[in-house]
């Protein structure tokens, strides 16, 4: 029997799952919630767009959760032995940057940068570089149209070059301090592995090529000449990136004789490149042409992929189209939303509608389920953490129209979540329009196993089958399959997916009758998404609350 | 001495002053809660648009009130005799129709009807008739324009023939039951005066003026033609409409021996002629030329008068201008919200944010107080029951946007109440556009005298000065004014108003700084305000989002 270890860092807490190569079965799993800052994250209650984390949690959590895994394995099957462990896997969020020193050591780690939020990781989704991105965004229209093209015409505060370029603006002290900046996703492989000197660390294809405008076309990463015209520093840090970027078929290393006994696995086992926790989590829901994946969670990553063999066009508002970043030997194609379950717990947690009892997830989903689509009058933008795809801006923010004097707090609970939805679709339109091919969609992440209504209105929104992935830790599952290849129990990808994953047999299919309704509110979600996400575009709004009033009054007959 | 007594008909309950004719001093006052339906209000949990009342309550209420003030005076001043009470004067929320059979008893008293909301009083806030306001104004438009330019250019589904005619067309029994409809401000002082028999029932000016279409220009209501023509049988009721209407220095009749006896009174003291609280309530301000009075309760009316020496153009939205609707020898021009108080209950009782401790009224406009103007990057359309003024549209509905994952409760709340103020300035806008002089604005009813937050708010948003009418009773006061022109204590309102009325000492006036940021956000209300409300008017929207970032952005500076 073999092994094989996945790790996955998420937005508040990494979790560890031992998984059999043979089966895709789960041994044993262990969580660590991250201990700084506010549910794993630091904040600045002054600027709601920022967003930090500290490595120390990085590092505590790789080691409580393997040696929790490993003793949970041992205690659940006696026959189990560690050194059967023959490889491992990481995914994390992303882009998660943070600047390292020469020596690969985070600054945040460094007494002298102790208590500074802009020494730790970036988390993704961090927003403090907005006018950065914009800046990025408007030179790069004029100077090199071709790096917008393969993200999706527009550069995001949440990615890699946006957060360097403010922290150079806002505390160059930092900046100057860095020897460089890696990605959370590259930068804990090679601490497992002994390669995170700056230099030794190999970069991954995922977070290079979809969030920092990696492309062989042009040879890597952006030109210096093109970096230094947003700022001379900057220009200097690209000799700090490699030309070569790995897919997550390769190592990244081979774990180190301390890590081994700090770990209790064995020395010299492979550890994956890691690549960002919706591509391994596309992995380990099966990911393969003709499948979108949608990872809902706090937010959503909606993966598709495609044989390099198929010519694909530029598609606007889609993260990126890359060469191996999810799957070796295809295209990664990249969307998402960037808040989903965020939205309902901002709901819940700072709203707090209807009291105390009333007020909680389940008690809003039971009384929520019992609405007809269109009963509430209700509709909502999903942008209160701004819109991803296929807007990229997160310059935008919530609306909801339609209240009266009797709206209800479950009517606004079902009105978000069919946002949610109508976002979703959007995205699956986006794909279609540009002609990749959607056959069927996969769901993992919690809110897909916890929330049947969700999936239902989402199954009646999109008018397609929603799939639930079977494992409920699926980018950690990635990891183990990524583990899996490096660890030489598949030669493929394909044959390790096709052994270690599955769909739950419960599937949720569209109502006609819900879809039509839907199909209805959609058309004026998207009257809304158009005047108030594309700058300029004149839209007469008089229809609109008549037309949710009229909805309402059929449903409610 | 010489005392009157005030009787004020309120959404939810009655109450009754006795007041002193020299000095405005009230000497008691009480109040008595509607017992039927919820708060008084009979509803259809399937039609957030129904709203009426039963004219029980509102019988049972002149008893317990005017004995419980009675009783009351005697014990706080032994001096005191009911024998010194000179007159009564009414006032009731309006439109509230309700249909009556030959002898003036209305149908919701008759055994037939007794369980039928349909033959109850039709609440000013009902909105049933809102396809029927759409018939009404469409007909006009095409074959009575005047009747249209007189009612701001759109009737509306709050107002008399909406009412009548959605009754007759969904319940046709309770239409031909009825001998003929009177508002409930005239059938109170015809019951008291026992001059109910609807051939002697005096029909206020204000009632008939602002919200029945009529007008001595074209010898009274509406023509039975035109009635016809929406239905015949509607133009029938026609010849049940006297020619005549009076203004609120006239008596409606004198109180009869059994009312006398059953209230402690003397018969034959005269009964003003009703009109509405807001009315009223203008007088009992201080309503004069160049003062614009501010009723704020769970909807607004904003009113002001002009002599009727001054030429006043027609004016698109305000509900009307009527030779002494509201002050003898001026014209009277309403406008209005359709929901203020009714806005911040929505949200306190229906949605219950932030828990049950903090979620009142007081706790949360605790916390909204701290918050600088833009600061929350929120921005409300106050339309959760429509738009009575400058929109005349009740199919429209409330509005929220800037939320982000850190709104609050508090700042929701604040966004409400701001919104509340901006559709205030809307009105106060279109007054001066039209050469409507306003120098000065008194604020009644209870949101003005409990909320320091929300008056300061007006004036910040409105850049003028906000007083309060020194009584917390203003409608009651003003009924009490009326009773005491007609009972002989003045000859005129001025001198009534004048010894009566007055203004608190403390005043609102508006902080330069914060009117420059709401000048900012009243800009992007307008444009919310006119892309969602008017028909076909394309209007970008793109900044909007961006625009309240910025604002909130500076305001955490």
């Amino acid at each position: 029997m073999a092994y094989t270890i996945g790790l996955d860092y998420g937005t508040n807490s990494v979790r560890c799952v031992i998984v059999a190569t043979g089966t895709g079965r789960e041994l044993s799993a262990s969580v660590y919630e991250y201990e700084s800052g506010e549910a794993g994250i630091l904040l600045d209650p002054a600027d709601h767009n920022l967003a930090r984390q500290n490595p120390a949690d990085y590092l505590k959590g790789v080691e409580v959760t393997v040696c929790g895994a490993v003793a949970q394995a041992q205690q659940a099957e006696p026959s189990f032995d560690p050194k059967d462990i023959i490889g491992i896997g990481v995914d994390t969020t992303g882009s998660t940057p943070l600047p390292v020193d020469e020596k690969g050591t985070p600054l945040a780690l460094l007494e002298a940068f102790k208590d500074n939020p802009n020494a730790c990781a970036w988390l993704w989704k961090d927003h403090t570089g907005h006018a950065e991105a914009a800046e990025i965004t408007e030179l790069a229209a004029k100077e090199r149209p071709d790096y917008l093209a393969k993200c999706g015409g527009t550069y995001s505060s949440e990615w890699f070059f946006s957060k360097i370029l403010h922290c150079l603006r806002v505390d160059p002290a930092v900046f100057d301090a860095a020897y460089t900046w890696v990605e959370h996703a590259d930068w804990l492989p090679a601490v497992l592995t002994g390669t995170d000197a700056p230099d030794k660390v190999r970069r991954c294809r995922c977070a290079a090529g979809h969030k920092a405008m990696f492309s062989d076309d042009w040879g890597g990463y952006p030109d210096a000449e093109f970096l230094a015209k947003l700022d001379l520093k900057l220009g200097q840090l690209r000799a700090t990136l490699s030309d070569q970027t790995f897919a997550v078929d390769e190592a990244a290393g081979r774990l180190t004789e301390q890590w081994a006994a700090k770990l209790g696995l064995t020395a010299g086992i492979p550890v994956a490149m890691g690549a960002f926790d919706a591509h391994l989590g596309a992995v380990g829901s099966g990911i393969k042409g003709g499948v979108l994946v949608k990872i809902i969670g706090t937010s959503t990553c909606d993966m598709v992929v495609a044989p390099t063999s198929t010519k694909l066009p530029d598609i606007p508002g889609i993260c990126g189209i890359v060469d191996g970043s999810i799957l070796p030997g295809h295209y990664g194609l990249e969307a998402g939303q960037s808040a989903v379950g965020d939205i309902f717990n901002w709901y819940v947690n700072y709203l707090q509608p209807g009291g105390e009892a009333a007020g909680s997830h389940e008690a809003l989903t039971e009384k929520a389920a019992q609405l007809k689509p269109g009963q509430s009058g209700l509709l909502a933008l999903d942008w209160n953490n701004g819109n991803r795809t296929v807007l990229v801006d997160q310059r935008l923010t919530g609306l909801l129209v339609g209240q009266t004097l009797h709206t209800r707090p479950e009517e606004i609970y079902r009105a978000l979540v069919e946002a949610t939805a109508f976002g979703a679709l959007t995205i699956i339109n986006r794909f279609a329009e540009y002609g990749v091919q959607i056959d069927a969609i996969v769901n993992c992440g919690g809110i897909s196993e916890k929330n049947a209504m969700l999936m239902q209105i989402y199954a009646d929104v999109t008018g397609r089958e929603m799939k639930i992935s079977r494992s409920a830790q699926t980018c950690a599952l990635g990891s183990a399959v990524a583990a899996a290849v490096v660890g030489g129990a598949y030669a493929s990808f394909a044959e390790a997916q096709e052994a270690m994953c599955g769909v739950k047999e419960t599937t949720f299919k569209p109502i006609a009758e819900n879809h039509a309704v839907y199909q209805q509110l959609y058309r004026l979600y998207m009257q809304l998404h158009d005047g108030f996400g594309l700058a300029d575009k004149p839209i007469a709004m008089g229809n609109l609350m008549k037309e949710l009033l009229d909805l309402k009054e059929k449903a409610n007959v």
